[in-house]
């Protein structure tokens, strides 16, 4: 059941080298700081620059806070 | 912190498609129904058969007692 303490934790992304943040819902990592997205395929983690996606301004706005640890403030700009 | 209640339980093995547990202290991921284990390099899971390593039964026997949950008895052979 918690068999992975840190699975999440020691995943990299390949270009940054930097922790990810999984995405259940629709099966990505994502990486907060370049916005970007990774696939998982057939419970296949794709780590490849070129299968990732660049999320646009929204995108980003709307997975950053679904993937924010707590601090879920919505910005008062609409 | 425990911001991945699943990544592990979607992991699927690239050859029976079945799960695979996780050893942190070894970098890498394993199918306790082939034997097999996966590196994790760099923080990427290299989940292809072709980087796989099949364990030899003095492995697999240690290895499934590190990752079974629970079940930790020690054979009476030795």
């Amino acid at each position: 059941m918690a068999l992975d303490p840190g699975l999440l934790e020691i995943l990299a992304c390949p270009d940054d080298k930097g922790p990810l943040r999984y995405l259940p819902d629709e099966d990505i990592l994502y990486n907060p700081r370049l916005g970007r997205s990774y696939p998982i395929r057939d419970g296949i983690p794709v780590l490849l620059i070129s299968e990732s996606t660049d999320l646009d301004e929204d995108e980003k706005k709307r997975v950053d806070e679904i993937t924010a640890d707590g601090s879920q403030s919505s910005s008062p700009e609409g």
